[in-house]
């Protein structure tokens, strides 16, 4: 008999929960030995929930801690330091952890994969990244057998849905952004998703895993999509293309670049088929070649079925995967880094000539104030500078790569 | 020290070598043991191979099985009743196997799967499906947490090679064919790729485990790609749209379909983007929605990239997936389907006027002796039935399904 806690009884904890009492005999079947879900922590002691009369219902994780019975620790809060704390202390009373909190595996990456280690406890973090994908646990089988050279992907369901509407409906950003949070697709605070942040630390986790290194928040160049008007809509689809919140990172004999940034592609690219709110991840093997995985990137049952999948690993195989054997450092190479890059700014015509006289665009265009440069070989941060030494504010002017 | 054997020295066969042979220290720091590959079945002893001195090269497949030492045999012939045979008689003799053989999985789906059961060995076929895309395994898992509804895939590279080039070049069928065999992506026997034999296969397997059932070949419509003309490829551009060869299931609480046939598919479709060897593979499951997964359909390095991770995955944990579990039947509905179908005949007026008069086409053209029907609701079979009644050739008519 192995026992489960969850901690934190949200969507996502609603969700596994079901997925596991739904499956149960199956699951029990293959694991050849029992499970229960003993206990679940929650904030609200009152609220009602539809859980098993044996579930010990609890606001008090040292309940939880001390209970020497309890193998498996499922964190679900998506607290930052509070999930951190839970997550640490678990694996330090030898319990294994899933966790879903994408905040708490990126900033504290290097020190939860040593504490595991160390412990010989099992740390599984599938639904971190892309929901329901399965795309860690193929990720951590491809690193064994391939160099990875690059990873590219849609992580962040809320901009994919905002974009998608934006480019199907042609309203504007500002009532999509109110109706995604109405729906549920978007917080109350959307800055961490709207502004990459989100997207950053899901690369930050796959970059770190695939190249055997650990790169920081810091060292990814992220950018969001808040600053988007109906004109660019306008004009990337006169672009016959549409655009995308991009994660990329790639990896060479001189170093590493790695970004976030709203990214122009083609209509029949693959990565234009991904929309609303589906992420998509794809990498670059030496000997597998290119792999792409597709799926929900959120949702109650989505992820749940991710969550689910690793309990079921741990009571599997009790899986340990240390990542810390032969671990390298990279250079980062960002500020060098060069691309095609759309800019629309809206300001006078004085400054539009000095944006091209310094940048030489291959194509510019200029309507009422606002003017569409597109430039070959350009630098972003360069770009950012200049127009930021001109004092055009960052909310009157988009920048987005082109291609990937 | 765990012992490996590969039956078949082909350019899987050296891709596994090669890849295990370059790990060979991180999978033993993961297994926690060591390995080799102590022997290799070969046709052919005079052929001069680049292994290690310590593998012992045989032409004696007797040698291998009464080797107690060896616990993997992996199964890389590509022979059907001679790999049945391979296969059986080392899962009986207590060795794990390996396979890329999907004619083996296929035609032997239950007694193999029975044979491991009863003897506990693992055997595990991912190269089989999808060449390098890791699509068995997490299919595997999913079904565990999911109820399957449906499977659609882009499942033989050979064909996908040809139509890709044939909707870019707008050469001819023949002289792509004779490129492909050039260039071995085809066989110089090209039917089971090109009439969808290879295909109906792997959607067998696909099939029968998200189902949990036993789907024969014989259940599956299965339709190829050699009868179409450069007058099929134009009238589908025209249409927007691009034609892949789809592999297709769906389960329904009256019963299932499946097929194999030429799918006209929308240039903006996700199947749309996947071009020349790669394949793809889409499901979708109650819990986690769609998963689609995307990679190279063959080659030396992704194929054996895929069989290296099935001898991982034993070298582990020892994987056995017991598939007779809650084993269920399910009534064959492919008779009653009705779909939107695109045909193309080469013959005469009087013709056309009956199938028009018999079907009632939404979309009808006709020139130089050629006809382009489109229906709305129609059944494969009833329209390939009258078509031969009026006495028209096989090779004088192309038929597609729209949409999917």
């Amino acid at each position: 008999m192995k026992k489960i806690a969850i901690l934190g009884m949200g969507t996502v904890g609603q969700g596994l929960y079901e997925i596991l009492m739904e499956r149960k005999e199956k699951i029990e079947e293959v694991i050849q030995d029992t499970f229960e879900i003993s206990a679940v922590l929650v904030s609200n002691l009152e609220k009602e929930r539809n859980l098993a009369p044996t579930v010990k219902i609890t606001n008090d994780f040292t309940e939880i801690l001390e209970d020497e019975e309890i193998d498996i620790v499922v964190e679900l809060t998506g607290a930052l330091e509070q999930g951190y704390d839970y997550i640490k202390s678990s694996l330090e009373k030898g319990k294994d952890v899933v966790t879903a909190n994408k905040s708490v595996i990126s900033k504290y990456y290097d020190s939860l994969h040593e504490i595991a280690a160390k412990e010989g406890r099992s740390l599984l973090y599938e639904a971190s990244v892309g929901g329901g994908i399965p795309i860690i646990k193929p990720l951590k089988e491809e690193i064994l057998i391939n160099d990875i050279e690059s990873i590219q992907g849609i992580l962040n369901g809320t901009c994919n849905y905002i974009l998608s509407r934006l480019f199907q409906e042609k309203i504007s950003y500002g009532e999509i952004l109110k109706d995604a949070q109405r729906l549920g697709y978007a917080e109350a605070d959307p800055t961490a998703d709207v502004e990459g942040l989100d997207s950053m630390r899901k690369l930050r986790i796959l970059s770190s895993i695939a190249y055997h290194t650990s790169i920081d928040e810091e060292e990814i160049e992220t950018y969001g999509i808040s600053t988007i008007i109906k004109e660019d809509v306008d004009y990337i689809e006169h672009m016959d293309s549409t655009l995308k919140l991009l994660g990329m990172s790639k990896l060479t004999e001189e170093g590493y670049v790695a970004s976030v940034e709203p990214t122009i592609v083609d209509k029949s690219d693959y990565f234009a088929t991904v929309d609303m709110a589906f992420n998509s991840i794809s990498f670059v093997g030496h000997n597998i070649g290119p792999l792409k995985f597709y799926g929900y990137g959120a949702g109650k049952l989505p992820t749940g079925d991710a969550v689910a999948r690793d309990v079921i690993d741990i009571l599997l195989t009790h899986a340990t995967v240390n990542l810390n054997h032969d671990k390298k450092e990279f250079k980062n190479l960002n500020e060098s880094a060069k691309g095609q890059y759309y800019l629309r700014i809206s300001n006078n015509t004085n400054t539009f000539r000095k944006i091209s006289d310094k940048f030489q665009p291959i194509e510019f265009k200029e309507k009422n104030d606002i003017a569409y440069f597109v430039f070959k070989n350009a630098n972003r941060d360069e770009i950012i500078e200049y127009v930021d030494k001109l004092g055009i504010y960052p909310r009157d002017f988009f920048l987005a790569k082109v291609g990937y």
